[in-house]
């Protein structure tokens, strides 16, 4: 049993940072999970113009300066990442890896850069599929492991796996100087087409070969919203809101990106504080 | 005929200013009614921290940052009133004062502070009740006059008329030094209630006394929106729109607290660059 939050916030771009703001300011209680750097999306922008009060400022400034403003109200990011988050009817219950955190209300604001599920992948989820690879790690003493690693993370956890399972399949989905430490892990520039099974997991089929492994771990940025939160209404890809950012969950709130077009950065901060303020009305009338 | 802008952007607020600058990145020919100082309701806010990227600002640095953004882009704002929007189809032509511009989209960003309507004040419209002094001066030679005025702009017009009429009844519904210069303008400092009359305006009724006019002029800072558009649907006190800000019109967009609640500057913002990016596919699509 974790902490009870007020508000948990996922995402740390606009959206997420404007909503914290703001529910912070009307003195809730708030935790806020996302990145280190805030907004890989932001921080490469190259020139921002369309940001009404800041004229060709770069992302990397940009950044900076919601960096600054969370800092002087004292709102720290939590870089864990969340792989489910459930509805529990009062609270919501959002599972990080090792710990459960709890929320009276969220506000979803997890941009549009999702990877979508492999074929067999939600099928097998809790069968030999996982997204936490630190977490699973003692199922797999002796075993075969697959990790398909859509960022530099996974080789971190890569590594900590490979400690106590007897063999990895490290499938890298992106370009890198890979930092693979143990000679029991294989890499394998390959394209992961489908998971499968039978009572659990059996083989993972890449492009070029077939494999056999006891568990597949799939790290990726971030799941489609409607795979974060079972139950969320999402039609065209984006998360079903009304004019107030509220979803079809009752305490749940989406801004930004993950909401519809058009991505940008003002949209999403205005979401963002939309979605904070009915959030703090929904916990005034709890 | 007037020109033919893409957009007309009515309102110098976040919204406006927001719909402005990403409309003319998207290289649309704009146009933008409103203030000279932006907008009185942020430059009057004494301190801001909910607007992502700047803490602890003051309204006046606030609106000087916006000031800045909109001269590095060029953007100037047109001081002139419209009085009304007429829906023509293929256009909107936006009636100010002695002129006309015609627009092929139009996005509302008047904020919410307008004034509601006298009892009278509509149905005797054009038949002795305006919005213009100056323009419809010329019709009041020799009469009596009633000017109902919001702003102190209003004392320029009732001196203008002054010169023409023979007698005004200046009635302020703002407490200031009035700076009226003819012997034929008397102050009434009293609460109209109503506008009477029979084919036309007869009378102004005041709390305290009644007064035998020629023609009223009420002249306030912003009208209701559907009395700005008429046939735009309002709910609520508030202009109706859709996830994408459209109204009930095609072509016409709003944004901003003229849209409804919470009344905030990033909220208005991010809809005003909804507003112009719809209305830029808008025209796109035409």
């Amino acid at each position: 049993m974790g902490d009870r939050y007020d508000i948990a916030i996922v995402g740390s771009g606009p959206a997420g940072l404007s909503a914290a703001i703001n529910a912070k300011i009307r003195n809730k209680n708030i935790i806020i999970f996302g990145n280190k750097n805030l907004s890989s999306k932001v921080e490469k922008a190259p020139k921002v113009n369309n940001y009404l009060g800041f004229y060709e400022i770069t992302g990397t400034e940009l950044r900076d300066q919601f960096q600054k403003h969370i800092n002087s109200m004292n709102i720290d990011i939590t870089t864990e990442r969340i792989n489910t988050i459930y509805a529990m009817g009062e609270y919501f219950a959002l599972a990080v890896n090792e710990k459960m955190y709890e929320a009276k209300a969220i506000i979803l604001a997890t941009g549009i850069e999702y990877t979508k599920p492999l074929k067999g992948e939600e099928e097998f989820l809790g069968r030999g599929v996982g997204y936490c690879a630190t977490c699973d790690a003692p199922l797999y003493k002796g075993k075969v492991v697959t990790i398909i690693g859509y960022n530099r993370e996974a080789e971190e956890e890569a590594n900590y796996v490979s400690e106590l399972a007897e063999k990895i399949f490290y499938v890298p989905m992106y370009k890198a100087e890979y930092n693979l430490k143990r000679g029991n892990i294989e890499i394998l520039k390959d394209k992961p087409l489908e998971i499968q099974g039978d009572d659990r997991v059996r083989n993972v089929i890449l492009k070029n070969e077939t494999i056999a492994t006891d568990g597949v771990f799939v790290l990726k940025d971030s799941v489609a919203p409607n795979q974060l939160v079972p139950g969320l209404l999402v039609e065209n890809d984006h998360i079903k809101v009304d004019l107030n950012m509220s979803t079809n969950i009752k305490g749940c709130f989406a801004a930004g990106d993950c909401t519809g077009k058009p991505y940008q950065y003002m949209r999403a901060a205005g979401q963002g504080q939309v979605a904070a303020l009915n959030a703090v009305s929904y916990l005034d009338s709890l």
